[in-house]
């Protein structure tokens, strides 16, 4: 199939159109109408095949579904609606055609489940698959991660350590032990959480997604609103599932609590409950990330994922 | 230095702000004023080592700039004004720090010609340097490839060949012949005519830019207008020094024109003249590209780039 018949057949499996969509899929750009007043967001997100995934531990339409909700939970992290989309894919030339329409069927899925279109896009070789999904959303308000305050509390929506425990499960040949089956689909199929993330928009400081392990975002909120944050041990412990999952791992559950990323779970300082969201801890006085236990404190440092300090796949 | 130093050290370099601009790099995602009324026109091009270029070709500046470029000639080819961009950058191990300090220099150069500031983006390992910038821009009326009426006159602004002779001439280790060095430069250092994508769009009926080449891109804006497209050769012939790089490579002059890609060239269909621009040939009932000499005319069939039918760069 060429370039051309190829972008004709990704139009075609994504559908046309959707609100404030003038132009779609096939011009030199797309067109859109400005809503009229509010804000945009915009975030841009990329996976790329021996860095964020490997082929072997994810069908093709995983892979479309988890691009396209990597870029989407920045949104929810901001307090945001996504509106619609562009989708910049690298094709090696073994990917053939089914293959690819499998993974456009994967982004449609999200695009749907999001509530937001893919209205353009760029198709290029290369020598391996990477998926460059940028969002755009709308909100009356943004909720940045630099507005958290002393005396906040820190709620979370969603699950910590199940993706790091499903990658480890994947990369170690263990992706069928029944124990991982559960760690294993929340790596390869993570929701955004949009719908908590508006949720959250009126009463929320400050919010970041867990993409790259608590730690490691609640200390880029923590640093970037000039608190410290405080996670209370107990209630992060606990997850139904998470401790045999570790087991079967040979690995520490707080540990992947604490440092594993990609579930995509949403952390938010806030004076008040939010819907939806449950109480791990609060903002005081000082910096850094603390993890506060029966027997004590301690401080915590980031270990999620750092592209220039390690590689993220095992070797 | 880790990923969160260069981001810092990116944002640094990039510098702040810009007309609209709530919240820039570092956040989960950037936060735009919508502006009053008007489209929003909205691109992605992705720029991937081994595909358009290789890391002996150019400088990292130039990089930076031509990877900037080609997406900011998508919106001048809508007639939209550049507003703000996002730069995802996959790069292996082996790009050090001050290859990416150029690299991101090479892109601010770039944003302030265009006149739309990188507001945020994303940062990946990979086996390859690849460059994906999303651009945002506005405009009260976007110009499409799909607005071109029998009897509009085609009308060009800028180079064609210029680049793909240069193309030509780094891949075949002649970029230092003194008649193509103007035409490496071409290559290296494109400008989107974005100043002229503003000058057309009260008259322009359509327009594409020359990203794949001529042949290819008039056909696009043939068949999406349901036109034939009737190009004059004795325009396209003559281009100062076109003729000398040519002979230089052994390659028709014509060729080039009708087939090389990368010089951003915009071509609009037009019933009138349009500043800036002169006219190449026009349109027609039929389909198709034709091209008319004195000797009369043939049809022209695309051969601009297509990465699904052939690779870009020699093997």
């Amino acid at each position: 199939m060429t370039e051309r018949a190829r972008i004709a057949r990704i139009a075609e499996l994504l559908g046309g159109g959707g609100e404030g969509v003038d132009v779609g899929i096939g011009d030199d750009a797309a067109v859109l109408s400005a809503p009229p007043g509010g804000k945009l967001v915009w975030t841009v997100d990329e996976q790329v095949e021996g860095v964020h995934f490997r082929r072997e531990w994810l069908s093709w339409r995983d892979l479309g579904w988890r691009s396209f909700m990597a870029a989407a939970s920045d949104l929810g992290a901001m307090g945001a609606t996504p509106w619609c989309a562009l989708s910049a894919l690298v094709l090696p030339p073994d990917v053939d055609d089914a293959a690819l329409e499998q993974l456009v069927e994967g982004q449609r899925a999200a695009t749907q489940e999001v509530g937001a279109p893919i209205v353009g896009g760029n198709l290029s070789r290369g020598p391996v698959v990477s998926i460059a999904t940028t969002l755009l959303g709308t909100c009356e308000r943004a909720v940045t991660r630099s507005g958290a305050r002393v005396g906040d509390g820190l709620w979370l929506a969603g699950r910590l350590g199940f993706a790091a425990a499903g990658l480890g499960a994947l990369a170690s040949g263990r992706g069928g032990d029944l124990r991982l089956v559960d760690a294993v689909a929340a790596w390869r199929s993570p929701r955004a959480l949009v719908a908590e993330g508006n949720a959250l928009r009126s009463l929320a400081n400050a919010c970041v997604d867990v993409s790259d392990g608590l730690a490691c975002d609640v200390g880029h909120l923590a640093e970037a609103s000039g608190v410290a944050v405080v996670l209370d041990e107990a209630a992060l412990r606990g997850q139904p599932g998470l401790g045999e999952a570790a087991a079967a791992l040979g690995r520490d559950e707080l540990d992947l609590v604490l440092h594993g990323g990609e579930d995509y779970a949403l952390v938010v300082a806030s004076p008040a409950a939010i819907p939806g969201f449950r109480p791990i801890g609060a903002c005081r006085a000082g910096r850094g990330v603390v993890l506060r236990s029966a027997s004590g404190e301690r401080g915590v440092e980031p270990r999620g994922f750092d592209h220039f300090q390690w590689p993220r796949l095992p070797p």
